[in-house]
């Protein structure tokens, strides 16, 4: 049986290796605050010092780290990935980064003999812990192969992209699409209501229609109740729309309606609501 | 048994009047241009010459018609409904039509001793069809109770909304809401598109998370088909989103996302699709 | 010498109508309160107690009212233009109504057999005062040469733009870009000071540059004493930007900066600074 | 008297060393295609063969480079401005470059014992002819006041804006404007010409009142006559607006108008027009 390592302990990555662990696989965890580790080698996990330490001692190693920055600093940094890849070693990278730190560490991994395979994921929190996330990859095709058993106990949904880079542009497409849907989604619930039409009777009716989807039933739940407990947050979801923008003035392709939604979140931003769900956007709306 | 009329015999009206018969009750029915009362007929509905005969002779008159200028003529024409309309009557006005107008003619048919409710629906074609329409009532509430039976044979869901003007309300807030995904979702197909990915991965995505909705699977196929043949005509949209932008005008809820994607529409218009499907959108976005 | 009749007393009103007197005219005015017409009596005008009177006096009638609703009354109401006019005597509206109304009131004055002329002006109190307002005439060009004498002292610039109605449309075509150049000013003033830097710079340089221009020289200075008294009210600014923005919908015309602009002074409205000047919008877009 | 050095001889750069050149300065020159020396050493300039020769032989030395590449490469590179740099000597970069590269090259220039000084312009080709430019400058005081006598032959204003990096973002916050104003100009000009205005009369009208401006005037007349010669390509205006935004985000300050004209700019990129002047806007609006 395959020895899979996991670096990057967080809500996510968490949920994630609890999920191969269950599936009786072995699982070597690291993570920068090594508290974190208890946890999962309470699980049946071992504990690695370092992520080099994963490295050397499994065949594929996944990482789950927090932005473009940890992801660098546990690949490139002293007793890092790069200092145990080689040959014949995968090294799948969830994270979501964009497209170029992607790139960047697909070619030092492969310059060092290793293969590379970005798999960022869609879903959060709930679809992390019960394995149900959709999971795009882009890169190495035998090594999307070989992590198939782990893939399919972390997701619902494995896609292969093509080559490194594109996961990530997947992964902005969709959650471009999802700030948009959450930006026109508070602009109806706001203007319903001034309108004198009751949340609820709004959300019964594009539940039932063609628009109804579980974004829409989760949040405007969460959103009548004014609960904007974090899930996703606010200033990510700017962050993922500014990139998105940034992507479409690269391939010279406009986005009006997007780079609304990207102000409309940027002002929530600027409002105090960045670190709150994305779903607080429907607060600087309303108002 | 309650005698049913039914005005307006289009796609909507007659795949309406079509499911009141096939429940067996008895239905009149007319239409401006007479033919179309055959199909009907064939099917066991009474044919009348007039608006006015129509509502003599039932106890509930449905309505379904194309804009609010058709809507008007056959209330306020001669021969029209006021003219049959008397203490006791109801009549249902299920056409789409702006919160003016639906206050108009009720105003005018309980001023003759009717009945008024107001009940657009949200659904297009084969929903009406199928007897699952989303119905938004709004005005009498007697009138509501006692023509559920007709209710519950042409929609899955009534929602009874308030006073007249309501349900026009509501419909505009889910359609700008529709409006709004679609210029997004859109927006982010030409943008993964040009970055190369494949629609159809795209749609596999979106389908399998959060943002998942009909809408998206039904028109995204027939976008990457490039089949925008008319469901609900791109025109129409528009001046829904132009009307919802307008009605947030008049009640001091600014819309920047409605507003942009309002703007693409007349852009896809202005092109010269306003007559195909409101996903021709795409169309003016990718180039 | 023509004899001049003037309808209207507001702040624009009375200081046109004054420059009419100062030039030696005979000038017969009414105002709907008739203490104002005082001041103007003391200055050698001629009272009449209603707009028929007015209309019935004098060869030329010019009026400056405060929004359609007053306009039409004016016109239509008992004792009202309609009731004076006839064959030879001409009637120039000066008030900003929308083309709608414009084309109304010179369809009944022209029933009557009466000229009609629209002609709105560009400018406010000041111009007004100082009679170098620029007034956009259209409908009957005999009516347009007869009264060029009074409007060369009301106004620096006169325009004739054919057939009724094309005034009004150049008015809004006008007050858009004023509403958006205002927009994108508020924006860069409120991003450079976020970025440290000092209005008065920022004043500076675009006054020593292509885009130098009264308003922003006027306005940038009252905005960094944050001095907001009206001269043009936001609210208006906003109907406007509405109204050019339909017309744009009218027309086949998308206005993507037009409709953001648009947004954000509802959103200045709806903040509650609709009757402070229109360059209040910073106060709504830097915050 | 002080010796000056001039790196870059492009449209502005040329125009700005001949200015030097009348004024009677020694002035040395450098480009990297040598031929463009040529013209300038028949004014009576100096060639030399490397930026470090130009510095080692200047006190101070301005440089005019098309882009951050070039300006970064003509620092930094083989036989460079560093290598020439030292004690007492002065570095002025004109070119048009966002914060960061000033700040990263003002920081190498001091490392060595260099003194630096930004000082983008405001104004293209005949402002640069005509020594009329505005200048922008920020970073070291002594430089500023050295450099003014150069300064005072290429510009008609020079402003001190404080620490390196104002300088490129006062110029962005202009260029933002600019845009802004380019963009709901054309908008009005499409607007009117569908109304049936003509585009003379628009001009007219806003020259005469608050809104006139030299760009109104000057690119008017030429998107009348259907002149989209280059003055200031399309594309840089759209990468300004782009960084304008950008900076709108790393300082929470929302711009939605911006970010419509950014997307317009974009449109008309995307079909073609990006090398036109950026007035080329209004062939992508009015279609």
């Amino acid at each position: 049986m395959n020895k899979f390592g996991f670096l990057g302990l967080g809500i996510m990555g968490s949920a994630m290796a609890k999920n191969l662990l269950k599936a009786g696989f072995d699982v070597t965890v690291w993570n920068r605050s090594p508290e974190k580790c208890e946890e999962l080698a309470a699980l049946g996990a071992r504990s690695a010092a370092t992520p080099r330490q994963v490295v050397e001692s499994c065949g594929i190693t996944f990482a789950m780290l927090s932005d473009p920055a940890a992801d660098e600093a546990v690949c490139f940094g002293t007793d890092g990935v790069l200092e145990g890849i080689g040959a014949g070693k995968g090294y799948v990278d969830m994270s979501t980064v964009d497209a170029t730190t992607a790139q960047k560490i697909g070619a030092a991994v492969t310059d060092k003999g290793g293969r590379f395979l970005e798999a960022p994921v869609s879903g959060s929190r709930k679809p992390a812990e019960d394995g149900t996330l959709i999971i795009l990859t882009a890169g190495d095709k035998s090594l999307y192969n070989e992590a198939m058993p782990a893939f399919e106990r972390m997701g619902k949904k494995v896609l292969f992209l093509g080559e490194v880079g594109k996961g990530a542009e997947m992964k902005l497409v969709v959650n471009m699409v999802m700030g948009g849907m959450m930006s026109i989604f508070c602009e109806g619930l706001a203007l319903g209501a001034k309108a004198g039409l009751e949340v609820t009777d709004m959300l019964d009716v594009m539940d039932a229609g063609a628009v109804a989807n579980p974004m829409f039933k989760l949040k405007g739940g969460l959103i009548a109740a004014g609960n904007f407990t974090t899930a996703f947050p606010l200033k990510h979801m700017q962050k993922d729309l500014r990139l998105a923008v940034g992507l479409g003035d690269w391939l010279g392709q406009p986005l009006f309606t997007a780079a609304a939604a990207n102000e409309a979140f940027k002002r929530a931003k600027a409002l105090g609501f960045g670190d709150e769900d994305f779903s607080a956007l429907f607060k600087a709306i309303e108002k």
